[in-house]
């Protein structure tokens, strides 16, 4: 292992590493022990590349292929202490999610995902077999929506951090922006609502049951290839819903100068009636809400990282069964709810 | 601006934003005050799109134009306290740095940078004054590599965390990996080696002069275009010396099963001479170093961060006078001074 030629930079790193925060496993070296490019040769064992790497991990950069002549390309943060938690989630959910969020980002402008790169940050007393578990989580969610990983970076921290670059291949379709929705538009859904809210909600209060709920907040599964699909069919706007349904629609409202109505009778709020029911019965009332349907009715309208995948389409639009049609197009600027405005709190925002 | 949903998630940062971590500034508001759209709005002001920006800051993920049919992706981290300290350099400064990372590993592909995407998580009493900083430092810095800001994410964090991604086109040339260098090929350098890590040295010791290797700490300054320019030389081998000389030597010379030997009476110690000296005066000696002309020699074979570029080329290429010849290639593996293995520690490790 090569030593450090400047330790006095390495500052106030040392002496956080203690508590729940470092991992320690009999079984597998820490990664500190491995080093970082045995940690990164142990790393891109696990990471087979795909057909489109031209040049894969190891190398400054990476090289993909990018056919379409142009590349959609997204970053994100995943950080320990802010959007996960090592005594809740384990490393391959953890890597599962960090790759959901840029995976769900590229298919939301109407692109096939290609790759992924990955920086990786921990402490040195982690162990290695963390990191591959989390290696394996990221290479797993990636190979369902079509992707590899194909690079990245390492680094020591006192936490662990995430930050994960999606890139994507638009096969030929124009991208699908939020910009685009004209009055008269539907707007319809693919994929779960308020399900990972309602198992975050769960894990807050210490169960771990009903169980797919909790998977649901910690393995969210976007339908990626919604966003191609949605693209194809003409879609007007694209998002993936991170922040939560009325705030993403916020969103679209804003960049395409028009209104949205949604309508909560579209919304089955039936998979989310047993967490709120284990949430009151244990003596913590669901957020904001006299009873269960109200409050599966509220993660499904502002509970975010589902990742599902939200659109506009011109009315009229013949749209394959898994879109739902939740509301509509109109006029003038917001978001409403059954032509009102929503009561409670919008959506997620980072700096509160 | 919008509440969040789940307070309880936000665990462990609260009472962590104290002491010298955060900074405010009468003058402007925090980024917290600002919130994150307002703080994104107001970054984006300050990054124009480029010729190549299809969708640009706002969306779910940027779409660039990708003309070579191939893309170069790189992503690296920017650690406080880790990569930097807000008391050595300024918010510009790490602005600048940050983007000379990815730059300089796209370059080293022989690629055109063409977009950085950033990644960016602070305490919300940050001043918005300094985030704007660091971005005019990012996006001034990826002007003179012909590329722009196109793309980010920020999140909420005790200390300031940077990700970039780089992106970059390969104008019709193959790739250069480090995988390619064959014996009797020559080794040359462009760009200035160990000003970096003098630089660093003069600042762990109090010193902020002299400026100029100051300077070569917290802005280097890489020849981005002599990345393409070798790759069109024909060059065999190609990296950016991030970890030092003799360290990224060493990538090259296993990546490729070669021996390479450098050369010192090629390297110029005079412009890192008065480092050495202000060292040695001070009474702090220079690492490992007799005299001021052998601590110089060790920055320059062992000092990273310069992100010159080091090449291998066929012997008999005609090279532009940017490109010192300082070394060979040889059948064998390892990497060499002048016949021999180099005394001193070899360069960076993350995970030591």
């Amino acid at each position: 292992m090569i030593t450090p030629i400047w330790p006095e930079v390495v500052i106030g790193t040392e002496n956080r590493d203690g508590g729940g925060v470092t991992s320690t496993n009999a079984d597998s070296p820490s990664i500190g022990e491995l080093g970082e490019f045995g940690l990164i040769a142990a790393m891109a064992q696990r990471l087979a590349p795909g057909p489109g790497t031209v040049v894969g991990i190891g190398d400054d950069a990476a090289v993909l292929a990018a056919p379409d002549g142009r590349v959609v390309a997204t970053t994100d943060f995943l950080l320990e202490g802010r959007h996960f938690r090592r005594d809740w989630a384990g490393p391959a959910d953890i890597g599962h999610r960090a790759a959901v969020r840029s995976l769900a980002d590229v298919a939301a402008m109407g692109a096939r995902p290609t790759a992924l790169l990955v920086a990786f940050a921990a402490p040195p007393a982690l162990s290695s077999a963390w990191a591959l578990e989390l290696s394996a989580g990221l290479a797993a969610e990636a190979a369902r929506a079509g992707a590899t990983v194909a690079g990245g970076d390492t680094a020591r921290f006192d936490v662990v951090l995430l930050a994960v670059t999606g890139l994507g291949d638009l096969q030929g379709v124009p991208p699908v922006t939020r910009a685009g929705a004209h009055p008269g538009d539907v707007v319809a859904v693919a994929g779960p609502l308020g399900h990972s809210a309602a198992g975050l909600a769960l894990l807050a209060a210490g169960h771990r049951e009903p169980a797919a709920l909790v998977a649901a907040h910690l393995r969210p599964a976007p339908p990626y290839d919604a966003g191609p699909e949605a693209a194809r069919l003409g879609a007007t706007a694209l998002m993936d819903v991170s922040d939560g349904l009325l705030a993403d629609l916020g969103h679209i409202a804003r960049a395409s100068a028009v209104a949205i109505d949604v309508h909560p009778a579209a919304l089955d709020p039936t998979p989310l009636l047993p967490a709120a029911e284990v949430l009151a019965i244990g003596g913590r009332p669901a957020p904001q809400a006299a009873s269960a349907p109200q409050a599966a009715l509220e993660w499904m309208l502002t509970g975010g990282e589902d990742h599902s995948l939200v659109a506009a389409f011109p009315a009229g639009t013949t749209l394959p069964p898994r879109w739902r049609v939740i509301g509509e197009v109109r006029a003038g600027h917001g978001v409403l709810v059954d032509g009102h405005p929503h009561g409670g709190p919008g959506g997620w925002e980072h700096f509160p």
